[in-house]
């Protein structure tokens, strides 16, 4: 954890453009958050056309749903989702209204991450 | 935002059946919540037969996860997923035991929406 | 609910291996909780290869996210967290720092299963 699930529809992003927005993806979180590139997961899930929906027709709707340990500041997750949103846009060229970004929290101790339960932000700094 | 996830095995809902229960899903959630249908998204997420489970068994389960702001009430909350059971369960034709339905919440202030940061239910309704 | 969603490259798990991570899931789960079989519910989604990336590289990323109730303690949760992380690696044979494990929780009052709005888990165990 972080794990990030990014949903498009099939053809939206090539190979080369998955690898391309989870380097970058990797390295603004590891960056902004300060916790190891290999604590960071990114899973591409693609759906076929006519099975993504916006305004209740059909759409190549783009969704990215980062799933992190609670215990962020509103300002850490509100700065964090408005940067994934350029990436994310840019990547898939996708419009506005075709775009959906949320942070879903887990407490630590309901969540494992190399073989371990996971330490809270702030335990995690003061063992750095 | 709401993104809908509705996860169902391969052939239950046939690509008219999808269009069907996205407008469907859209237009109830429209009404019932106030926000324009271009903010509702579905996506649905087919597995192959032998990827799903009940009682430990192969099952055609079918899953709608709904992914809204946080700040509804708890009647508003009840009353949508007890709506959206009626209409999964009439397009999929599954029996009670393979249905799940769950509402997940996102603080508004990590979550965007046509390229803005989402405002709390109550600052949209006193906007309009 | 429980809804377990697991993710795996595809190949990781033969539709036997499914077969039997489901059927272990499920047995740990009801006898953990005390909840009946068929309210566990368990799905694989599989992504192609290229698709599952950590420390911003590809990877065979397995990812295990649990939805509950709300209501459980902390230590049931960090319990079976660590069950079900014993499972997921030895049926995947990923390295440690390809799993990640989380659970979801939403609140009884918004999910439904078997038709009916979900007691919570203390209301379950005094109707027993």
């Amino acid at each position: 954890m972080p794990l990030y699930t990014v949903t498009t529809q099939i053809g939206v992003l090539s190979a080369e453009s998955k690898a391309k927005l989870a380097a970058k993806v990797t390295t603004l979180h590891s960056k902004y958050s300060g916790v190891p590139k290999n604590w960071v997961h990114v899973v591409f899930q693609d759906y076929p056309p006519g099975s993504g929906f916006t305004a209740g027709l059909t759409s190549a709707t783009a969704a990215l749903i980062l799933l992190i340990r609670s215990g962020r500041s509103a300002d850490y997750k509100s700065g964090l989702v408005m940067r994934l949103w350029e990436l994310l846009q840019s990547a898939t060229g996708a419009a506005d209204d075709q775009i959906v970004i949320g942070i879903h929290e887990v407490p630590p101790g309901q969540a494992m991450e190399m073989g371990k339960i996971m330490p809270g932000p702030a335990e995690q700094q003061a063992g750095h």
